[in-house]
C-alpha cells in the first residue's frame, strides 16, 4: 500500500451505498502534510510533462492543487460550479449533466485564464462517474489548451469515469484505486497499480453511471 | 507599500460600484508564490499565538488557508456554505442573514473538526461587511475553542466588517486594507497600517452594511 492507501485505511470510513468518507484528513479537514506527499507524488508521476498550470474545481480539489502547485511551480486556476449562469462570452462553460443525481451543473472558467499555450494538469480529490472531470478536459479543449494529465486523490474503480477517461487516451494518475468497499466490515480493496498497464478488467458503464457535458457558448 | 498592495495595483481592476477584481492572482487563478508570501506574513503578525488550526471558508479561502497552514504546520478545516441544510446535530451550523444581499446563508463546520481544546486561525481572502467571517466566529465559539486571530488578504476598509470584528476584541490583520477605489481612473487608497494602533478614524455601519449571524442547534 502506498502512503495514501494506508491513511485511508486508517483513517477513512465506509458508509453504506459505497460512500467512502475521507473528511477528518481530505475534503473537510485537511492535512497539509499528506498534500505535500501527494503534490510530490503527482510531480513524480507526471514527470517530464511541460505543465504550466494547474486546472482544478471548487471546493476540495482547491487545497490539493494548491499544494500540489508548489512542486511543479506553476498557478492554479479553479473552476467554479454553478447550477444557473449568465453566459457572458467571456467564460468557458461546460454543461455536465449527471444521469446519477438527476440535474445539470454547469463547470466555469474565464476565458483570459485558458490560452492554447497551456499545458494543463487537471487535479481533483474524487473521481468516480467522471462528470465534472469530463467537463474540465473540454473547457481545455475548448480553449485550445492541451490536458497533459488527471491527477486524482481517490478513484471509485467500480464506477466507469476512470475507464472511460483511459480509454480517451489521457494519462489519469490515481494515488488510490478503490475497487471495492464493504460497510459492514469497513474493508476496503484497492487496485494493484502495478498491474494495471496489462490490463485490470474491463468496466462497462452501467446505466445511472453515466453522464453528458457539452461546452456552451 | 507591502508585496500584496503593490500587486493588487498592478493586476486588480476596479471596477464600478466598489469592486475589486483580483481574479487573475488570488480568487480565480491563483499566484502560489504570493499565498506563499502571504502565508509567512500570517506567520509573523500571529508569531507566539499558540494555533493548532486553521479555519476557512470554501471556496476562495481554501488555497490561501491550506498554503499559509504550511507556515504554521497545522491542518486546515473549510466551513461549507449552503442556503438549505439538514441539521443532524453533528454540525456547528451559523445562519448568516446578509442585509446587503437580501438572503441567508448557511456556515457549516462538523462538529468533530472543532473542539475546545483548538486555538483558531480564521483565514480568508476578502472582508467586506463580515458576516461570514462573523458565523466563522461563533462556530468556534460554539465549540468552546479559542480564535487566536483572523488573517484577511484584502480588507474593503470602507465597510464596517473589520471594525466590528476589531471592536470585539480579535486580532485581526489585513495585509492590505482599501480605504477607496476610483473606477474612472483605477486608483486604489490604501490604509496606512502604521498608523492603526493610534486609531484611524471610526467607521459607523450604514443600513445595508450590517449582518447578522446566530448559530443554530
Amino acid at each position: 500500500m502506498n502512503f495514501l492507501e494506508e491513511r485511508i485505511v486508517k483513517d477513512g470510513v465506509v458508509k453504506e451505498g459505497n460512500v467512502l468518507k475521507v473528511d477528518s484528513f481530505l475534503n473537510h479537514q485537511m492535512d497539509i502534510k499528506l498534500l505535500d506527499q501527494m503534490g510530490a507524488e503527482f510531480r513524480r508521476r507526471f514527470a517530464g510533462r511541460p505543465i504550466n498550470k494547474i486546472l482544478t474545481i471548487e471546493a476540495s480539489g482547491i487545497g490539493i492543487a494548491c499544494v500540489a502547485a508548489q512542486h511543479f511551480d506553476v498557478p492554479v486556476v479553479f473552476a467554479k460550479k454553478s447550477q444557473s449562469i449568465n453566459l457572458d462570452g467571456e467564460m468557458y462553460v461546460a454543461e455536465v449533466e449527471s444521469f446519477t443525481h438527476k440535474c445539470v451543473n454547469h463547470v466555469i472558467v474565464a476565458k483570459k485564464f485558458l490560452n492554447p499555450d497551456d499545458h494543463v494538469l487537471i487535479i481533483d480529490d474524487f473521481l468516480a462517474n467522471g462528470c465534472a472531470l469530463q467537463g474540465l478536459i473540454q473547457i481545455v479543449q475548448s480553449a485550445g489548451a492541451t490536458v497533459e494529465g488527471i491527477g486524482i486523490a481517490i478513484e471509485k474503480g467500480f464506477q466507469s469515469g476512470g475507464r472511460i477517461i483511459r480509454n480517451l487516451g489521457f494519462q489519469l494518475e490515481s494515488l488510490a484505486i478503490v475497487d471495492g468497499m464493504n460497510a459492514e466490515t469497513g474493508e476496503i480493496k484497492f487496485r494493484d497499480q502495478s498491474k494495471m498497464a496489462a490490463g485490470s478488467g474491463c468496466i462497462e458503464p452501467k446505466d445511472g453511471e453515466i453522464c453528458r457535458s457539452s461546452t456552451l457558448d
